[in-house]
């Protein structure tokens, strides 16, 4: 037998996720979760109060896993326009692999985020929050003539969302999205370098 | 009993509209087409030579519906950036009532379109021909600084594809999305009328 150890909230989530691989999101409950770590359905339930608030953290779990490595990017220093660049490069290849390599994992958060619409929310906000520092850096550096670099990272984001958006990620396989994608860069940075007449 | 009348291709595509909107497009068959119309399926062959066939063409007819008031657009004369915020707009619009005043349908066309990637590409190519003919006007009057229409037109269907793209139906009805579209459309706008350094 393995020994006792402390039931961490991050246990619980990692044997969450676990659950929802092996059950699918129709299926799994807190009772296998609980039984997966040998523990009571209550034990789980003091972390997290309800089987929708277990799916929520399980969920932002996730979706942290996405956005961390574009925070680095965010925050760090260098030319505005080449960070934008390795943001979004990092954003879709991130998306990308998670759809190629384990699409069924990527259907069960597609369906845990359409019914967490606070939590995707969120994410998104975190994500617009990046870009729009990115935007306000250009701006310092005077690459970017941009007046209201928060709605310059919404749009940012809103503009590009063919290329990360789980809603398009059939897509994603498609010979020529590259090239779109390249086709959509140009455009924006245009509009981010001029300012407008 | 009706007056005999010629089978057209045109009636025969009406009711196959009309089969698809009372049996679903799981079930709809040629058959019941044929039953609609009051003649053998062996009539409506001759027309059609397979239900994949028939299903494409009601496709392509719901598409031209979609695209006959932007082709107005596109070809007519005025100023190309009121043109060009028209014809998103009308576009915008026609998603917007077709979604809301009849999701079912709505819906039978989105699964008819994941099935004919062809049409659905022969569609997309018409709308961003339609803005690359803009563009080329805006140009031509000195307000676009746009080098390649064709590729600009593209960028803008694939900048702008969560305003009207089927994928993002849910997300259409949230009231955060007019200014949405709003900041996409400053940063594009920006990115046509630039010549980048």
């Amino acid at each position: 037998m393995a020994e006792p150890t402390i039931l961490t909230p991050e246990r619980i989530l990692e044997a969450a996720e676990d659950v929802l691989r092996r059950f699918g999101p129709a299926k799994a409950t807190v009772v296998d979760v609980a039984r997966a770590l040998g523990v009571s359905h209550g034990s789980v339930y003091r972390h997290f109060p309800s089987k929708a608030a277990l799916r929520e953290a399980v969920l932002e779990r996730w979706l942290d896993r996405v956005s961390s490595p574009l925070a680095v990017i965010a925050n760090g220093d260098g030319p505005a326009p080449d960070r934008l660049r390795r943001w979004f490069d990092t954003l879709i290849a991130a998306k990308r692999v998670k759809v190629l390599d384990d699409p069924e994992m990527f259907a069960t958060y597609s369906t845990l985020a359409a019914d967490s619409r606070e939590v995707v929310g969120k994410h998104v906000a975190t994500l617009a929050a990046h870009l729009a520092r990115i935007v306000a850096d250009g701006v310092a550096q005077g690459v970017f003539a941009a007046e209201n670099p928060e709605a310059s990272g919404r749009a940012l984001l809103d503009a590009t969302a063919r290329f990360h958006h789980p809603a398009h990620a059939a897509e994603w396989s498609d010979p020529t999205i590259a090239t779109a994608f390249d086709g959509v860069w140009e455009l924006v940075m245009r509009g981010l370098e001029s300012g407008r007449a």
